[in-house]
């Protein structure tokens, strides 16, 4: 760790992806540079970003530009993209941490493409079959990874005790907790409630060493009682998304029910809170691709410059807590354990 | 219609399911008789109803007490406790149903078991492998009905399809909806996201001849953008359950938030108000078993008299609104749809 924190950890931005670059991007890798100890490579049409960067005094900054050729566009089929154009922004971004000029790549486009330039790229350790996300989405049970949130849908079982493992491995790392209780998302708390997907992954999850707590049932997900929550892509997807939209409703509903009770400001404060609560991804950044040899940051398409900083923050931070060599060595270690 | 309104509705009562039976049960069921056009026969074990019933004076109103021998409980096998004991309180209930003596069945017992007792008692309508349950279950979008609720998991396209039609009738006969739209749950907008279950059931669902829109995602549900929403019954558990939670969650967040702003009655509505309008199935106390060829109601457990007292309306209401017969025309004709 000594020699790693002597030495600026250096990122790698596609400056090309999500719905407000380059400005914003570039706006918010320029405040990076000046407020941790980062390098930022700007990854994107050369002239284009020359010219945002100019607005700004980088004199003397760790920032510079990498020129890549062209993007995915959100909505295009990442695999034929990625073949078409191997000089896409995400590509050469996910290249530099390949071949060590980076040590973590982040990127606010497609998600799709930014998890198949890492898968292929990158690579993925052995018993990744196919990256996965997570991350905590509930602000009420901000110590509760949910993993996987719509990365991988009609996930085999062998994929669900992977996403536990990475869990284990997220928690300990980056919350610094001992030993993570996992469960596993269900539709009643006892075993043997559930799809079969749920039931096959219990008899996984039980052998695997982890912390393995059992079924969880939905409605208890806001009150914290794990650290990591093992589900397929959909059903997460279903929980993140939905979460967002009611706390968009509710604050609305608060702003109608409380227009004459609290003062202006305090309302815009309270339904604010509810909206964020239910909205926490947006306050990331971004977060790490889990299951890829490298650190690849998947960010919010809609961030804004504060965003893109903080994905950067999220970046630095995946490189030196080591993520990918913890979560290397767990998927051996549960690799033997299931098998023996 | 008219002979139907001319007589009062009969209500087979398992007076014996539920957390609070047989008191709040029996306390329910004698509102319902002073408030509604209804007559009640509370079915459960003759000696412990008698004692509750004269806590109340009823004479002169339609309630009496029909015998049945011990009761399923919450937890056991349906399958099993219901072939053990034939006389069992929900079993009876129904029967009455199938045998004319009553046009509905209303029990707060376990799901499974009022399920298990409508499909082997009353039988299902051609097409229906298994009743499925469904409804509103955001208040920020009253007239949404989610099918499946979580009778049905791992559900082929087939059984989705059937839920839509579930949905279209509901939607009609108890909303007056004329041609309501009906939408399939999944985790992209764009047709062809989703897991296989989900791209399956909207080449069904496309040539269905219902209202179909098309996808919605999770985060738009709060909104009413369409009367049903059709997903398997895993994902339907979860979105219920999820909000539930997270309406007790901000509820409470919001009481601890605003303790210093506002008067504490006014902070106990407000709070009490995110609560309920994520808490409705609570407030309905039961919603109709969808695909069995009679009208059963599943109430919530929790249920006190009140929840009773509205189980019982809702019943009544289902039987009025003619949704059995109603829902065995749809299927027929969506048979004959799909498979020209």
């Amino acid at each position: 760790m000594t020699s790693r924190k002597q030495r600026r950890t250096k990122i790698a931005l596609d400056a090309m992806g999500g719905d407000n670059a380059p400005a914003e991007l570039v706006a918010g890798a320029v405040e990076a540079v000046a407020e941790f100890d980062v390098d930022v490579r700007l990854v994107g049409d050369e002239d284009v970003l020359r010219e945002e960067l100019a607005r700004y005094d980088v004199d003397g900054l760790p920032i510079r530009i990498v020129p890549s050729e062209g993007y995915v566009r959100e909505g295009e089929s990442p695999a034929i993209a990625l073949r078409q154009n191997p000089k896409a922004s995400v590509i050469v971004a996910t290249g530099l941490v390949k071949f060590g000029l980076a040590d973590a790549c982040v990127s606010m486009g497609s998600t799709g493409a930014t998890m198949a330039a890492a898968a292929f790229v990158l690579g993925m350790p052995e018993g990744i079959d196919r990256p996965a996300i997570g991350g905590p989405v509930l602000g009420l049970a901000p110590r509760t990874a949910i993993i996987d949130l719509g990365a991988n849908v009609d996930s085999r079982p062998a994929q669900l005790l992977t996403f536990g493992a990475i869990g284990d491995v997220f928690a300990r790392k980056f919350w610094g907790i001992e030993n993570p209780r996992v469960a596993l998302l269900s539709v009643g708390s006892e075993a043997g409630k559930g799809n079969n997907q749920v039931k096959e992954t219990t008899e996984l999850l039980e052998k695997s060493g982890l912390n393995f707590i059992g079924n969880i049932e939905p409605n208890e997900l806001p009150f914290g009682r794990a650290e990591v929550v093992v589900c397929d892509g959909f059903v997460g997807n279903v929980v993140m998304k939905l979460t967002e939209g009611l706390g968009q409703a509710l604050a609305s509903h608060l702003r109608d029910a409380l227009r004459d009770s609290l003062p202006a400001e305090e309302l815009e404060r309270v339904a604010s809170k509810v909206y964020e609560l239910n909205n926490i991804v947006e306050s990331w950044g971004g977060g790490p691709l889990f299951g890829v040899n490298g650190v690849s940051i998947v960010g919010h398409g809609r961030a804004r410059r504060t965003g893109v900083k903080r994905a950067i923050a999220t970046a630095k931070r995946t490189v030196e807590s080591q993520f990918v060599s913890g979560l290397n060595e767990e998927l051996a270690r549960i690799r033997n354990t299931v098998a023996s």
